[in-house]
């Protein structure tokens, strides 16, 4: 049998008082989850604020599944405090805590290339 | 000559203290000003704070260069109440304003149905 390196990836959000917009970020994990087949072990959400579990926590909880590879995965639209240096400051924490974990921060969402074609197509969506 | 309906499109995010981030907002305008082609007469950034033009700023910008319709389309990631509330009610004002001019509100940018292959794009980019 060959060795596979399992992969978690943990979508991380601001985080809102409003507990349906936390669950709308719960539930685009879960559809990426569908979505990724069997790319990723788990596909779960984290915040930075105001909801659970915390990045941290997300992160503890996906090397306690066994991941060896983390992808935390910002859901933010622009380069701000919270994706230049809150994100990585909370993933440090987890970095220095295991070192023999791979744990990556992906391209934001608002830097994705894609984004104008996904605007225009909503603009262009019957009403 | 046919008569062409003047169509523009204004992208409303919230408005950051931080100009990079309202900057970023108006790159992203700019970029889909290209991309739109001749769809839209202008492609413009709206926000609905402490950034300008503001919301209803950027609608008349648009009427006073002669738009027929206007497109708002929201630059958010969740139905919270800046989504549900404060955008309907900052372009109701321009409405009964200006009845002649369609005033069309997209869905926000979370909504759309293309967002995980995005998001599992960026997930996957190479480090």
């Amino acid at each position: 049998m060959c060795e596979v390196q399992m992969k978690c990836l943990l979508v991380v959000a601001h985080g809102s008082r409003r507990a349906e917009s936390n669950d709308e970020v719960r539930s685009l994990a879960a559809a990426l989850g569908r979505q990724a087949g069997d790319r990723y072990a788990s596909v779960t959400a984290g915040f930075l604020e105001l909801a659970a579990p915390s990045i941290p926590g997300g992160i503890e909880e996906c090397i306690r599944r066994g991941a060896k590879e983390v992808v935390v995965l910002p859901y933010f639209l622009s380069a701000g405090r919270h994706v230049v240096k809150d994100i990585p400051a909370e993933v440090d924490i987890k970095r220095r805590e295991h070192p023999h974990v791979n744990i990556r921060i992906a391209p934001y969402l608002g830097s994705a290339a894609g984004i104008t074609a996904l605007l225009m197509g909503l603009a262009e969506a019957p009403a």
